[in-house]
Order: C-alpha cells, then sequence, then structure tokens
C-alpha cells in the first residue's frame, strides 16, 4: 500500500492520565499534573527486576501462540522493537529452532515465505506494523506482542500476546522491551540463572559519573548482543540527544574505531573480541566491559542515558521530536 | 574457527609506493614521498566515472562468475564492503532473482543454506573474509570481487573477479565501493541512463560550505539506498571523525530523529518519506534531497566529508585508529 503521509502524533501519556512505576491511579483530566523529570522513565527501569519476574511466569501460558521449532519466521518492529526483534532472531536461530530474520516493517521482504510474523508494537497503533500485518492477513500466521489491547493491532493479528503489566507512560520505552525479551528468553530456555537479581544489582549500582559525562559512546555487540547495543544507542539518541553508535564487535575495527578519543567510551556487551580492549586504550577512549548478562547491562545503559540527560538539564520523560507512537495518515 | 586475535597491520601504502587517480608510478622505498592532505582520496573520488564506465563494460565478460537467477545468495563483506554488500542483496531481490542477504564476515548464519557466497574485499587480505571462505569451501560455491590478486583472497574464493583498475592508495574506500556496484549494477540490468555524466557533475558541483561545516548529518534511505546510507555515514567517521548516523528513512521517525537541531542535515538518498521533509524543518535541521541517483549522490557525500577532513585539518588520507585492511591473526 503506497499512501501519502501525514503524521498524527499519538501524543505523550502525561497529557491525559498520570501511570508511573508499577501502580496506576486515576486522575481527572482536570488534575494538575507535576511531574519531576524523568520521574517515569526512571520508576519503570527501576521497576524492571519485577516485570521480567512476571515476564517470566508468563511465557509457558502463552507458549501455543509463539513459533513452532522448525518455522521460518520474521520478527518485526519499528524503533525500539525493531532492535528487540534482532535480538529475538539471533537467539531463536542461533538455539537451531529455524531460520529467523528482524525487520523494521517497511523494510520486510514481502516477496519471501514465512510460516510465522512475529510483531512488537507496545502502542499497538504503530502504523507501519498494521499496514504489514494487513498485507500477509489471511496468507502468513501472525502475533504480536503489545501493552495495549484497546488498539488496531487485536484485529491485524492473528494472536496477541498482552503485556500491558510492563506499559510505559515514557515515550521511550525501557521496560516494555526487555520485558518483551525476557518472555521469549524463557521460551527459548535462555534465562540464566539469578537474572532477576542481576537486573535489581543494577538498578541500584552507582553510576560512575565519567560515563555519565561521556562526549560519545559507541555500543558494540556480537551475535543477539548487537540488537542490545543498538537499543543502548538508540536509548542515548533519544534520552539526551546524546551522540552514541553501535556496531558489530568485529565490524568496529572496520571504519568506526576512527572517532575513539579521550573523553569517549566504547561500552561492549558480552564477550568482547580479543585484542580489541587494547586497540581501543590506544586511542584514548575508555573501554567500558562490564562482564554481566548484555541485558543486565542494557539496564545500566538506559540509567547511563536518563542521567546524562538530567544532568543536562533536560526531561528524558520528554524527548525532542518524538512520540510515543508514530501512526502515519494516508 | 575461534583464535585468540591480535592485530596485525596492513598499512596505508602512502608508506612504501605511490599510486594517485588512475595513474601508477614506481618509486623506490627510498623516494621522499611528499602528499598534500586528501591528495589520495580526492583523486580517487574524481576517478569514479571512469572506473565506473569500466565496470558497466567488464560486466558481460564476468557474468559467468555472478549469482545464477533463482539462487540464494549471501553477500558478504566488512566495512564498507558490507554495505556494498547491503545494496547488491537488495538490488538483486527486489529484481526477483532470488533470495539475496548481506552480513558483515563474523555475522554470517553458516547454518544457513546459501546456493552462492560473494564476498567483496578491496584489499583481499580481511581475515574475518578469508576465514569464512575457508568454513565453506567445497561446501557452498564463492565468488570475491577485489582489488589485488596477489592476496590470500585468491586461494580462499572458488572464482575471482579482478577490479585492480579501482583499487585505492586511500585507506578509505571511494571508487572501489561504487565501481563494484557498478558492475553488479549492469549485470542486473539496473544502470540508469547518463549516469555516468551525472557522477561526472557530481565530482564537479560546488559544494555549499553550509553542508561542509554541519555539526552532524542524519543519512537516511530506502531499500538499497539504506546501504548507500551506512556508506556515507562511515565515510563521514572515518574521513573526518565527525558525527554521522544512518537509517531506514521510515525508521528515523521511530527515535533517531530526536537529534535532529538547528545545524544538522538530514540527507535523504532517494525518494523521501512523504511529510518527512517538513517533519524534519520542525526540527530546524537542514532537509538535503537532491533528486539525485543515490550512487550519484553519494559521490557529493565522499566529496563533502573530505572537504569537512581538510577544514577541520585533519588529513583524510591518514585517518585515525585506521589501517587499509584489518588483518587479525591467531
Amino acid at each position: 500500500m503506497i499512501c501519502s503521509y501525514l503524521l498524527v502524533c499519538v501524543g505523550n501519556k502525561h497529557n491525559s492520565s498520570v501511570r508511573a512505576g508499577l501502580s496506576s491511579r486515576t486522575t481527572s483530566l482536570e488534575d494538575p499534573v507535576v511531574t519531576a523529570p524523568g520521574q517515569y522513565v526512571t520508576a519503570e527501569i527501576a521497576s524492571q527486576p519485577e516485570t521480567w519476574s512476571r515476564a517470566v511466569d508468563l511465557a509457558a501460558q502463552v507458549a501455543d501462540r509463539l513459533p513452532r521449532t522448525g518455522e521460518r519466521v520474521a520478527f518485526v518492529g519499528c524503533g525500539t522493537s525493531w532492535f528487540v526483534s534482532q535480538v529475538l532472531a539471533s537467539w531463536r536461530e542461533a538455539a537451531g529452532l529455524g531460520e529467523s530474520d528482524a525487520f523494521t516493517a517497511t523494510e520486510t521482504p514481502l516477496r519471501r515465505s514465512y510460516d510465522r510474523i512475529v510483531t512488537i508494537t507496545r502502542s499497538g497503533t504503530t502504523t507501519e506494523v498494521i499496514e504489514l500485518l494487513e498485507q500477509v492477513k489471511g496468507r502468513t500466521p501472525t502475533v504480536s506482542l503489545t501493552a495495549d489491547l484497546n488498539t488496531p493491532i487485536v484485529d491485524a493479528a492473528d494472536e496477541v500476546i498482552d503485556l500491558s503489566f510492563a506499559d510505559e507512560t515514557s515515550v521511550v520505552q525501557t521496560r516494555f522491551a526487555t520485558t518483551a525479551l525476557m518472555l521469549f528468553r524463557r521460551q527459548l530456555g535462555l534465562v540464566p540463572d539469578g537474572i532477576v537479581d542481576a537486573c535489581r544489582a543494577a538498578v541500584e549500582a552507582d553510576l560512575p559519573e565519567r560515563h555519565v559525562d561521556a562526549e560519545q559512546i559507541s555500543f558494540l555487540g556480537r551475535g543477539w548482543s548487537i540488537g542490545i547495543a543498538n537499543e543502548a544507542a538508540l536509548k542515548f539518541r533519544e534520552t539526551s540527544s546524546s551522540w552514541a553508535e553501535s556496531y558489530s564487535a568485529m565490524e568496529y575495527r572496520h571504519g568506526p574505531i576512527s572517532i575513539a578519543q579521550p573523553g569517549r567510551l566504547t561500552w561492549v556487551f558480552g564477550e568482547a573480541p580479543a585484542g580489541l580492549a587494547d586497540q581501543v586504550a590506544a586511542t584514548g577512549a575508555e573501554f567500558v566491559d562490564h562482564d554481566l548478562d548484555p541485558l543486565v547491562d542494557l539496564v545500566l545503559a538506559q540509567r547511563v542515558a536518563v542521567a546524562r540527560a538530567l544532568k543536562l538539564g533536560g526531561n528524558p520523560d520528554e524527548p525532542r521530536n518524538l512520540t510515543r507512537s508514530v501512526v502515519l495518515s494516508s
């Protein structure tokens, strides 16, 4: 479908309701809403140990809606949900469960034949995802993860998995994304022991001021942690309008390392390629390697991004130029 | 193969020989080499009308080494060659000639079955590419484009296509990449009329100072021009150590637009999504849409990157932290 697009903003929920952390309270539209900068995203980041636990518990209940072993699957999303898709596809294929690709909705090769399409849309309204699902309806089985069942996704997808317990007031995604990952991670049998406790420690850890102050960060990963690196970089751009990049860790030496210098960080998710730490050190940049599960390490990156936004005087709950969902009307 | 890597630098050819533009001259190692900053990359960029013409002429001669219609093909490269691979895969699949994926060598899913693997390595020495080819030898037919036949690629790949007429003295790739693209573009029947003349015009066009001075550039594309956008951003990082990003144009509204602001550019290769120009204008950033073939537009981006490096007092022939080829020894 080719449309002439106009952008219709689905506004930040601040305007109509207040939901902080995991609790909900009902307010009238007339309520004065006074918020501290970053209060929503901060509470949502802090709630991840709880939402991850709930996702792990949920996995068995929704197993019949998830891809079967051997199927060829496309995971599709936009923005953060694209990077979630990258992680899911990498996990599934590496586990030998079937070929798995990840695409942003508008770049999904519809000429190809997939056995199932899994979409991820927190808002349930993302135009490109809805249009993709309409195009494959009746042809390819689809399932979507969403945080809002009162949206077009419910009709557009054949099946829906409800992650509304991980919905967010924030424009930027944190817990919805990581919770969706934990749901599949459990289903794939890939949840490491103690990860919820590790997440709790990451939520409470002190953050080095020099990371918050870094002029630039390059996030690196390998395999599934490339998607984590992409998400960390997007979080920095969205939350603090900062310069952040992301790459395959093995690609970094093929060009992007050229920007490394003192005052900048090269942050590796998961195992770093041998030799890279020394090569980065030679540029004067700091090599950050926390030796944590990449999903737990992402929580630290989320927190550094928010801390940086606050230090720069911004409000990470109100990222520039962004709305909670991109809805395009033809 | 899992190795413990050490980096061995394959140095900039400046150290041992001088080759500028399309001409070669033999020098002894003792010759004093006096170069103006950026003289190599400038000459190589300017030579693209000639190397593109040669690639078009060459296509028919090497047709028997290129993928057959219907084959499932993986295009593989590192750095700029990865982005060349992205463009080739997109062209081929969109033309209905068979499923086509692009990977950086270390992230190629070897569990999958491809009918043919096409690798691109200017130097012929890139460790990750050589190792990949060794792993699939005798199992999957392979062909590699290279600019140097006196290298390990000749034994590692089943077939080689010689693009040494487009080799470069520069560390950063310009004409080798675009010439490799033109070879396949001709083979796929996708060469637009007049493109060599358009390239010549791009080589000679005046560059707006405000583009050279831009604090940051986000390059966007759709379909095959996403690979072009990725290459343009890499060129900026490598050549001038500048802040440049790249995305799918339809992804840009899902987060990355948050960094757009006055003094920054959003540069679209190929057709821009409707409505995006106005949305970018609202951020104060300049929307750059040249209405050129994306490959021709890339020539302008190469030139802006070099002009920026020179204006900042750098030497784009000597990018920081980089070598002409990344050779890792186990």
